[in-house]
């Protein structure tokens, strides 16, 4: 396994910001937000969370490695599923305190309901809503990749209301 | 303003994965994350928080509105530096627990140390580091769009230690 120190002090505004040095911010829990894209497409396919065990794994896999927070847990993803993330790229922002994975997915689909993405609902907003008096979500996928029944089987839904 | 009742209450797991539905989930802090993507390009460009009344805002207007938590106040994206995220389209997510915005960005800079995208530096990994002793960010953006100095003033740089 890496061996070395990978996360660096944060110091300086100037360091954190405008510097080479990798200094992640980590939160009260932490945790740091992740954003996971489609490589190829850009589509946002989810959006997780990393602990520093999780993300020095990413790291040094080249494979998604989140913190599951319902099941308080190193989530490697699609070690279930077969649903693996490949990483393309790794990208931290400018304070640090979220990271962007670019990846391709095995099987095409990020989305535990049986998506390609988590995100396959529209918010309607603005001119759209005007004489509106309620807001309904818009279906972007018309059919599932998979059915979640096959592959989680007993496996416990992570939704929480 | 927009007097409906925009929110539904969660009630099943059902609804909140498989309907039209609205019911967004905000954490313990009355946030939920959001991420903001380039509609065209779709390079991630920032990742930040709504409390209810940003997201309401930001669905009536159809321009980004986040509540910034180093401010603690609503917080119109742009209206300090002219760099306005005007809306092509909202998603969010399985479990209703994130946002995703796509976004036109007036004057092509969303980060407030004058990049194009927030995420503007990559984290190596994989074979990459193998006999690395040190993670060495690189930098996607050679040049600013602008210098934060002639845009914000004296205004407080938001990153924290």
């Amino acid at each position: 396994m890496f061996k070395k120190k990978i996360f660096e002090k944060r110091k300086t505004v100037q360091q954190v910001e405008e510097s080479t040095s990798f200094a992640p911010k980590f939160d009260s829990n932490e945790l740091i937000p992740v954003i996971t894209t489609d490589y190829k497409s850009g589509e946002a396919l989810m959006q997780g969370y990393m602990n520093k065990e999780a993300l020095q794994k990413t790291i040094e896999l080249g494979e998604a490695v989140y913190y599951s927070r319902s099941r308080k847990t190193l989530w490697h993803k699609g070690k279930i599923s077969g649903l693996i993330q490949t990483i393309k790229e790794i990208r931290i922002d400018d304070d640090q305190d979220c990271i962007w994975l670019r990846v391709n997915v095995r099987g095409g689909s990020s989305c535990h309901v049986g998506y390609r993405s988590c995100f396959y609902r529209i918010v309607p907003f603005g001119k759209k809503i005007k004489n509106k008096t309620k807001l309904v979500l818009k279906f972007t996928e018309k059919k599932k990749v998979f059915n979640p029944k096959d592959i989680y089987k007993d496996f416990q839904n992570p939704t929480k209301l």
